[in-house]
């Protein structure tokens, strides 16, 4: 077996490199009871004391290193501190890994390191440790980071992606497929002159807000595989179906444009500061409300509910009816 | 500016680019008052009720993959726990981002899984969480691997590398040189054929019985620089001189051989299994025996003493006295 494009685009062929090839050799797991690596959330966890820590990973290796509305600086904090924040914990701290292939330009690496700056200012969170290092030229193209978060949670307050109950409203934070779309149209040449750009943010804003008013039961941040990766995920892994009213997610006109152009559908790519909620009943509409007055909130809406039943359906106001597949990989490769 | 392959090796550059790049961009570089960005020390703390969370992280873009004695999976979780254990914190938790080329075998991949495992297993410390990425053929020289540790210290427990008090002793825990000259000779040529093998290896068994005696003042891992550059960083930092008995550090014969063919000093390539501690010369004795008894700990010695000047100052038996000064670099390029 040769590793190809989608074992790294986040959709079922990358499950099953991790299940065959990492979880199968792995025998220590978890740390404490609390959350592993079989569980495959957005991150782990390890209970200390009163308090539960929250660490995630990525990698980024977004191409272009600079795109419409950000650049892998601002994509590599903002996305770590979205994957803490999607597990329900406060993020602290990043540790920053760079590698950089010889002859990359100084500058350069100044703006990659204010964006990052530019992102953890935002969220208050600290940029505490690092390492650097150099690849001979023609051995890695330009740069890549890799951050890694640690946040903390009280005990007992963790939100996993499998905490969906039958009843719940899903809550989408905003429109969907402008990173991966924003990205790809670049790529095609449409360049910074049309209106599509990344939503690239930290989302912990948004998830402070919603855990402040409560009954928030499951969370994921719908990054590679787009939307249509991250429901059926929390549907599989809570073990219910649901129900989502299609005419309530919002695509921007842009976005659908050049979807169409492309032939790629906008459910199926990364999204960079978006948060899909599950949401106890009673609580939704607070919730919903309090996500809209917070940062990058103002378009959320109740997008459908869960269910007994399995599947993701899509339903329209016409009358359509389908099921929502988990995409086999990310359409748009080298995404972050 | 360009970066030079010197901004990844350890050195004097290194650590201008870290200052003038990083540091002066970085506003938020600390948790509550903990080991923060600027303190440059192998790894950054959070204080949290009762304990204090370290962190680290390193970049692996070891070539090649495979050489004698380890491998880039054996390195990644072993050089994370090092740089915890270094902090007087008990590893707990990796998280381990992968960045692999299209083409990459999946056999090749599965045995760097397991060489990871294996080190998991020997020193307790769980994997529970990572990531994958893709870059397309040419992209990217096969595969790195990114580590984040977590690991755990009672609060006010912390070691730091700027602890030492003149008069401490200098304990060293074996050979140096091994194995940036290992992977130096596999690169010219010698093959698997030599004695030359890589000392990597995780060091928390010699840590835990150091720090059970007591007294222990300030810890490194001497790895990128080598010694040169990990007892002049002990020394700098806490603002003080030492004298070390050249006669007392031991260099393998073969490393001795290796390095006077190649022109390379063993004092300035990279170790993988070894620390250097201060200790309280009041504990000195007891902390040499008992980290003898751990794991890779049999050749420890003690090699010198802190005093109240500045500089590193190697004697020999026969009266030779010399400075030994940081390296510029890492004379040994993509040695972890
Ligand atoms: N190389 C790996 N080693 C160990 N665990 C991995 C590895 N790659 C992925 N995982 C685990 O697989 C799960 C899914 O990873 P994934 O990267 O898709 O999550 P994510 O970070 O939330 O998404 P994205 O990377 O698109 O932002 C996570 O639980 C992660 O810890
Ligand atoms: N890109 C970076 N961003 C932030 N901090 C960095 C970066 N590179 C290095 N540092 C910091 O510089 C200091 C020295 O890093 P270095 O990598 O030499 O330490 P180390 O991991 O102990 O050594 P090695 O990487 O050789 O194992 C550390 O405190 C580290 O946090
Ligand atoms: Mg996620
Ligand atoms: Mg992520
Ligand atoms: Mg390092
Ligand atoms: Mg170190
Ligand atoms: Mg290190
Ligand atoms: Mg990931």
């Amino acid at each position: 077996m040769k590793i190809g494009m989608s074992h790294g685009a986040g959709g079922e062929v990358m499950q099953d490199l991790i299940s065959n090839i990492i979880l199968s050799n792995i025998h220590n797991t978890r740390v404490n009871g609390g959350v592993g690596l079989e569980d495959l959330d957005d991150g782990a966890s390890i209970p200390l004391g009163d308090y539960e820590i929250v660490m995630s990973t990525d990698g980024h290796t977004v191409d272009p290193l600079f795109f419409p509305g950000g650049d892998i600086g601002k994509i590599s904090v903002a996305g770590t501190v979205n994957d803490i924040s999607v597990m329900g914990a406060r993020p602290l701290a990043i540790a920053s890994a760079m590698i950089l292939s010889e002859g990359f330009p100084g500058e350069d690496l100044e703006r990659i390191v204010q964006s990052m700056d530019a992102v953890s200012r935002e969220t208050g969170v600290s940029i505490v440790t690092g390492d650097t290092k150099v690849m001979e030229r023609g051995k890695l193209d330009r740069m890549v980071i890799t951050t890694t978060g640690i946040g903390v949670v009280k005990r007992g307050e963790i939100i996993r992606d499998s905490g969906l109950r039958p009843g719940d409203k899903i809550i989408l934070t905003g429109s969907v497929g402008d990173h991966g779309m924003a990205l790809m149209a670049f790529r095609e040449g449409f360049g910074f002159d049309t209106d599509l750009e990344s939503d690239v943010a930290p989302v912990w804003g948004m998830v402070e807000a919603a855990l402040e008013v409560g009954g928030v039961t499951a969370m994921k941040d719908p990054t590679r595989g787009g939307i249509a990766n991250a429901l059926n995920e929390l549907a599989d892994k809570s073990g219910v179906g649901m129900v989502v009213d299609e005419d309530m997610i919002p695509v921007r006109e842009e976005v659908r444009a050049v979807s169409e152009m492309l032939g790629i559908d906008p459910y199926e790519v990364a999204n960079e500061g978006k948060v899909i909620m599950g949401v106890d009943p009673e609580y939704a509409e607070d919730v919903l409300r309090a996500v809209r007055k917070a940062p990058y909130g103002e378009n959320a809406r109740i997008i459908g509910e869960a269910n007994q039943d399995s599947h993701v359906i899509l339903e329209t106001s016409l009358g359509g009816r389908r099921i929502l597949e988990a995409p086999v990989a990310d359409p748009v490769p080298r995404v972050c």
